[in-house]
């Protein structure tokens, strides 16, 4: 991959945190993502499986590897860790970085159709193809290409699950902290939605877990979603029943609600352990 | 304590990490710090330990608590963590804020006699004082007033040794991750000495690790010293040999060298979990 550039390396636990760039063809501009690559992988000459964590809005490819505490479980469990951008990143358009909660740091992991943002906002095609295929190939001496699992959070988990749902297969396995589970009937969706995708509700429903639930005929999920009741965005944003309320056979949701804890990494960390074990569990029964 | 306003409070590991903002008298400035309250404290009405954390230059009272990971050991230990920050802030003095690694985020946990910083840069008696002081006092009824311990990394290293070998008997447990041990031969140390305490050697000696430990004369210490031998200071800063060839009977030392590991906090937190045993083994022997 002459495409990809080496931007930083360390040691941890035992294995490498590593952090690169490469002009993505999707996007149209320089991206940057990290990864753990676990001892298992480096010493033992194993392949290993690979886990992706979708981050939040106003997020970077940094916070998860930083913040989180993965790295311990990245390393004991075997499993190679990918952190994407949240967004397409200096494009220059208009409006871009005007507000929080839309344009930088707020890709939604959707394809836009409108424009401005039709040209470069294209953050599903993006995590779900053109990085997918770059990881595979990439780091093919490192990773089991075919055994791949999905953890986000917040934005982030409302794209694990949308990628998970509309690519049967291609995630064995999902995870979600605090996720935006409706996005359409929420503050957060309904702003980018409109921005991205215009009024189409057929649209809207392409990216919005609830909807993709009910259809969804891939092999059995077992889902752990973890959620605070102090989650400033928890009745704003989030609504996780309307979720786990679907009726589909081959979806189950394990719902634990943490009483106290907020939306952010200081949550995040504390439960992280049970979610890389729920994705070992499932990923390296294959090995 | 009115003068300790809370700034944030977040669940994490079923305790709360908490940021205060307080007047200090000792640097005449509004200075912020960390403090996480481990379950121990909060639920089982058990008084605690308390671990200080003084971090290195550039930092802030952010970077352990959020980076380390160490938050899952203070709570599983049951110590009460408290993260000062690296230097006053917002003293308004000429060229203060010119470069990384002197004045601000640089206060080198000394008193400084020369002007312009004698007045504000007292992070020595800030530190092992008024902070002292105070969460001895505002943090009562969850500390045990009379079992701190104390751990640093780099200038937070070097603080954490000078202050415990000056202050017999107040930390009762050390440990230090890649500590600036001979500040007075290091391109770092000699800077801010040179500025905080002009050219008295006598001066620099008093907050010189390795000079420190000949005359220390209290309790025994065993001292854990974490080192990684890609740290790209570590030939031109650290010098951890200068320190453990002192030979005096009331100390012993640790020091673990770890190859291909650097500087930062990816370093930190594969060995924090190591430095909470050392602190807990002595801390909680007193419950």
């Amino acid at each position: 991959m002459d495409s990809l550039k080496e931007l930083s390396k360390s040691r941890s636990f035992d294995g490498n945190v590593i952090r690169y760039s490469h002009e993505s063809k999707e996007l149209g501009c320089e991206m940057k993502f990290h990864i753990y690559v676990p001892p298992a992988a480096l010493t033992q000459q194993k392949k290993v499986p690979v886990l992706w964590f979708l981050a939040g809005i106003t997020s970077t490819d940094e916070n998860f590897i930083i913040k989180s505490g993965a790295i311990r479980y990245a390393s004991k469990e075997g499993l190679l860790l990918v952190c994407p951008d949240t967004s397409p990143r200096g494009c220059k358009i208009a409006g871009e970085d005007d507000s929080w909660d839309f344009g930088t740091g707020a890709g939604f992991y959707l394809d836009a159709t409108q424009e401005p943002w039709s040209k470069n906002y294209r953050m599903y095609s993006y995590v779900s193809k053109e990085l997918f295929q770059l990881v595979n190939s990439a780091f093919a001496n490192w990773v089991q290409t075919d055994n791949h699992g999905m953890m986000g959070h917040s934005m982030g988990g409302c794209g694990a699950l949308n990628l998970t749902f509309k690519n049967p297969g291609q995630y064995k396995s999902l995870s979600v902290f605090a996720p935006i589970c409706d996005p359409s009937n929420g503050k957060l969706g309904a702003k980018c939605f409109k921005g991205y995708l215009g009024d189409n509700q057929d649209l809207w429903n392409q990216y919005n877990p609830s909807h993709l639930a009910k259809s969804y005929q891939g092999e059995k999920l077992d889902i752990l979603i973890d959620q605070g009741t102090a989650d400033e965005f928890l009745n704003t944003d989030l609504f996780p029943e309307t979720l786990t309320k679907v009726q589909n056979p081959n979806l189950s949701f394990t719902l634990r609600y943490h009483e106290g804890y907020p939306h952010n990494y200081f949550f995040i960390s504390t439960f992280v352990e049970d979610h890389f074990n729920h994705h070992s569990s499932k990923l390296n029964k294959f090995c």
